[in-house]
């Protein structure tokens, strides 16, 4: 091993003045996509173009489309569609509006987006548990069966405002604030919400006419029994008992061969068709089967002068599009990149929320409520090869026809089919798969998971993204509050040092204690890092007097993962600093970062402990403990 | 340089079984300080012992208490009780409360902490800022003139919430939560809150009678202005202006001369016999100088009878008293560990806690309101020569002198001479060299620090703590947000990489990319970790396009400073792994810490990239590049 010191010693970072300190922490902050790099040195009619083309990307790929791609779109197109037309009108039951609406929804959005969104492989259109939690949301403001007229206006009001959030977070460029649900607490939440819709599906499975407004489980399960003797219906429940087996016979051949996959997809239109033939056939809403009965005919009446701009409905409104928005965008951006990512695009999330703040604006100008992207169309646009998002104009043409012509025959479609429909779709939502593996991973993870999940199921929808949003945020501060430390020990024959449990061939330096600290040092955690720094020094100097070593002369601190540091964690190396000298103890540093070192040499530390404490790795400064303490080496 | 990559692969640490893992997690939760050390192998009456000499540290230190620190102690109670004395009276009127009030805190506070407290320099008693935090409180629910008894009630049912608070975060060990104030909001808190304290006395200083509850600074200056012509007493202010100047000089005496310290603790003391003698002699109070009027005579009364333990004010008091409690705790721990370093001995913060809730539980059934730790007081103390906590019972003992015998002679103390006291006071709480430190060092800590001063001097103090809090948290949640990221190089004849920006004597590997991420990998950075790391590649591909050198083959990742990931974290890893195979460039991850190692392997993602992909060190990763990319080291 080499004896001297590294020629080299610790940098230090150019200082920045204020102002580009600042603007460097906004650009990584709101720019970090570096979104202004195309326009870099174009002449000005060409900005204008790219911005153009920026804000309708069908400017950009339009350019380039051609009859295979078309072909392509209009096959999915067809076949989201006929995926979309039955689960539109069951969907529309969750948010406890007319099933029109939820049509409506399928024929504005998807346009919409087509033009503005850069997602190829999207399908636009209500969802379910976008759906149930705007409806449990409006029901807790207006009964819709008492006064439907204010129920629909603050369904619209509340629509327009969650555009108006996805747009401004868009806009504003703070796409990130929706990363803070962790990807944990959306598997808990996603697989509560589809319980929760599957209970609340046994209205119709079973054919009761009483049913609660609530969404817990308990309240449901004590719907469910009290009518158990004479509140339920046989017809009804084999009919959706028949169904829901088709349904899930065909999603599971889907599944299992890829290229069958149109077997789920066409499923849903098939058994509408079949229960409704059925049913006229039968008469059996006569003995009780509960029909759809009425679908208005005719396309998207506007809807511009129901909106409530002003008064406590308006703030209502305001608040239940936060939060219906919110989810919405979050189930959109997940599902566009993970299709971003399997067909290798980028996929602009700033941008992609604008696309579906605008969507959903003007959705609630024409009697649209909250559009976003399903994961189960989705997956089957992706699979029976949509190019782009021509195949949402070709569902949404299709959904268009249908409200115009063909919305009468669903009159005689029972309730029963819609809720087996419903029950296998969301089915899907509830990934055990995904949830055992973040419990591999990680155990705080998996308990904002189950947080989230619980809280769906056994309180509501809102409390359940609450307790996760809770739980993750929790775990950030934890992680912040009580930093791992860790004892280094040199790796015989190198000049590495590594934490000794990790590695136990490692071996300590007489009369050397090197500890690492595993954070950025901060207010949270100043007190501890010191205190605890403090306690490692204190057990290995009762291990070496049991076993009669050399004593500790020198601490070394290795900064490497310590990130960051203010002022109180300054502070706590100052008091650090003052308890070593009264033991005894030289107190050194190992490789601290950029941010570190201004820190410390703005605050004056470094002329405290010396500048020649301070040293570029820990092997070095392990070296300058010469003579006595490298004896052992 | 020696070719061969070391002999030591990285490290697996041994696995732990849940319960171990939770075990470890919760011990350095919550008893970090390893409080149960001192018990282990001991007898079952010797952990009794110990047991009560926690609880009741003068059991400890009493036995080698001797007369020589006696003598410190008396000299240091009696100084201090001549500064708490004046001090009580005026802050009584900060809290809306007659003055015997704050004397009766004085006395019993101080006992109860002296035998159970462990810090050997704090002064107990009423202060300024949670006087004032209390006051505004109180105020805001019950009005203080009309209904004085039941405002009584609330502050001793505040009193007792807040003592009740404290003992729980004790005894439930979680002392850590108070360190979520940071330094510098408290910096900026207490200047604020300086600030509010003495535009108040305006009222006591210009003789105003009419004056506004409202202790924002707009609403403050109006009622100072509006009776200017009318409504200002010159003789008020002639007192208070001589007070104030000779209170001031007295200070400056004993800032700068440090044997003179007595100077400025007796100064109060003596304004208030000068200004009680002057207005008995001149009867100014004739002339609308107001007066103390009258100090009930005689020790606390009994006040357990008072206390709201149910209904609205119960809840109210809860309310308040976790504010006005969680100030008052952070106060006293902070002066506690500032004189503990000063002398080096330990404090145990959450024992610290425990006395001092039950020091308030104590006072709130004895008519005192919160007490907790002066820092003004503490250090005159300190600097008298205090030894051990008798000097708290000295001063407590004073006190109950003065209730039983003198308080009939304050009856002339002009409110002036107290308005100029507290001012002198609180001045001292304006610590512009530390905010300009905090400047120096970190721009949003110095962000925080403002926007609690702001807060509280034009809203008010809740909302400026508030506002401290959240720019507090929201630094933590940048920083996880927006991790730094940096490009490495190796430092010529070494094998060690490092931060490019930081070294610039650093040179780059040609055909090897090495990125460092400077944060944990979490479902809040994850996206922005993994596009930001493909961002330097596009950025680094570019330039070498430019200049025609070897492509970009290999990518390490730098691990160092990621502390620990989360399934998003690895979700990420996973997508870069796809992304850069499609761009043929190899994924190489240097040295990860053993959480992240752990959770890579159980993800199943080491075995997706490749057990050999990973690394001990940077140094080895690029070894592992050769031989193309090596022929340029």
């Amino acid at each position: 091993i080499d004896d001297s010191p590294s020629v080299y010693s610790v940098g230090f970072p150019p200082r920045m003045n204020l102002a580009s300190q600042f603007a460097h922490k906004v650009k990584e902050m709101f720019f970090a996509d570096d979104p202004l790099r195309p326009y870099k040195g174009q002449t000005r009619s060409m900005k204008f173009l790219l911005g153009l083309q920026y804000l309708f990307p069908i400017l950009d790929w339009g350019r380039s489309y051609d009859l295979a791609k078309l072909k392509g779109d209009v096959v999915s197109g067809l076949t989201i569609a006929s995926l979309c037309i039955p689960q539109d009108i069951a969907y529309a039951k969750l948010a406890n509006l007319e099933p029109q609406y939820a049509l409506y929804t399928s024929f504005v959005a998807p346009l919409v987006y087509a033009v503005m969104g850069s997602s190829r492989d999207i399908a636009i259109g209500p969802v379910a548990v976008v759906s149930l939690l705007l409806g449990t949301q409006l029901q807790n403001e207006i009964d819709p069966v008492k006064n439907p007229e204010e129920y629909l206006r603050l369904a619209f009001t509340a629509t327009f405002f969650a555009g108006v959030i996805q747009a401004a977070l868009g806009f504003f460029r703070l796409g990130f604030l929706i990363e803070f649900l962790s990807h944990a607490a959306i598997v808990g939440f996603m697989a509560g919400a589809a319980v929760t819709i599957s209970l609340q599906q046994l209205k119709g499975f079973l054919g009761i006419k009483n049913f609660t407004t609530k969404t817990d489980i308990v309240s449901v399960m004590k719907s469910v029994w009290r009518p158990v003797h004479h509140g339920w219906n046989w017809q009804t429940i084999l009919i959706a008992t028949a169904f829901l087996t088709f349904l899930l016979v065909a999603k599971y051949i889907g599944k299992k061969r890829k290229n069958l996959f149109w077997v789920s997809a066409l499923a849903p239109l098939v058994s509408v068709i079949l229960a409704t033939f059925f049913v006229y056939i039968t008469r059996a809403d006569r003995h009780g089967v509960q029909i759809v009965r009425h679908i208005k005919q005719g396309i998207n009446p506007s809807s511009a002068g129901e909106i409530y701009f002003s008064g406590s409905y308006a703030t209502k409104g305001l608040k239940i599009g936060i939060v219906a928005g919110l989810i919405a965008l979050t189930e959109a951006i997940a599902i566009g990149r993970t299709f971003a990512a399997m067909k290798d695009y980028r996929l602009d999330g700033n941008k992609e929320m604008l696309a579906l703040g605008t969507m959903n604006v003007a959705g609630s100008l024409t009697s649209c409520y909250i559009a976003t992207g399903s994961f189960s169309r989705s997956a089957v646009n992706y699979m029976a090869g949509c190019h782009t998002a021509v195949s949402n104009i070709v569902m949404s043409v299709t959904v268009m026809l249908t409200l115009l012509v063909i919305t009468p025959l669903f009159k005689y479609t029972p309730n029963a089919v819609l809720a087996a429909i419903i029950i296998s779709a969301v089915i899907g939502l509830i990934d055990y798969q995904t949830a055992y593996l973040i419990w591999k991973v990680d155990k705080l993870d998996f308990l904002a998971c189950m947080g989230a999940f619980f809280g769906v199921v056994f309180i509501s929808v809102e409390i359940g993204l609450l307790i996760a949003v809770m739980i993750s945020f929790a775990k950030i501060l934890l992680q912040v509050t009580r930093p791992r430390t860790a004892l280094l020990g040199n790796l015989p024959g190198t000049e590495i040092y590594r934490n000794v449990e990790q590695y136990p061939e490692t071996i300590k330096v007489p009369g050397v204690l090197i500890v690492r600290v595993d954070s950025a040092i901060y207010f949270t955690n100043s007190n501890y890092a010191r205190e605890r720094i403090l306690r490692w020094l204190k057990d290995e100097v009762e291990q070496i007097k049991a076993k009669n070593l050399p004593m500790i002369e020198f601490l070394i601190v290795e900064l490497s993962p310590v990130i960051d540091i203010d002022t109180s964690g300054i502070h706590a190396f100052e008091d650090l600093h003052t308890a070593l000298q009264k033991h005894g103890v030289q107190l050194l540093l190992a490789n601290p970062g950029a941010a570190v070192i201004q820190k410390l040499r703005s605050s004056g530390f470094i002329e405290i402990i010396g500048r020649d404490k301070i040293f570029l790795t820990v092997g070095d400064a392990v070296k300058a403990c010469a003579p006595k303490a490298r004896e052992g080496v």
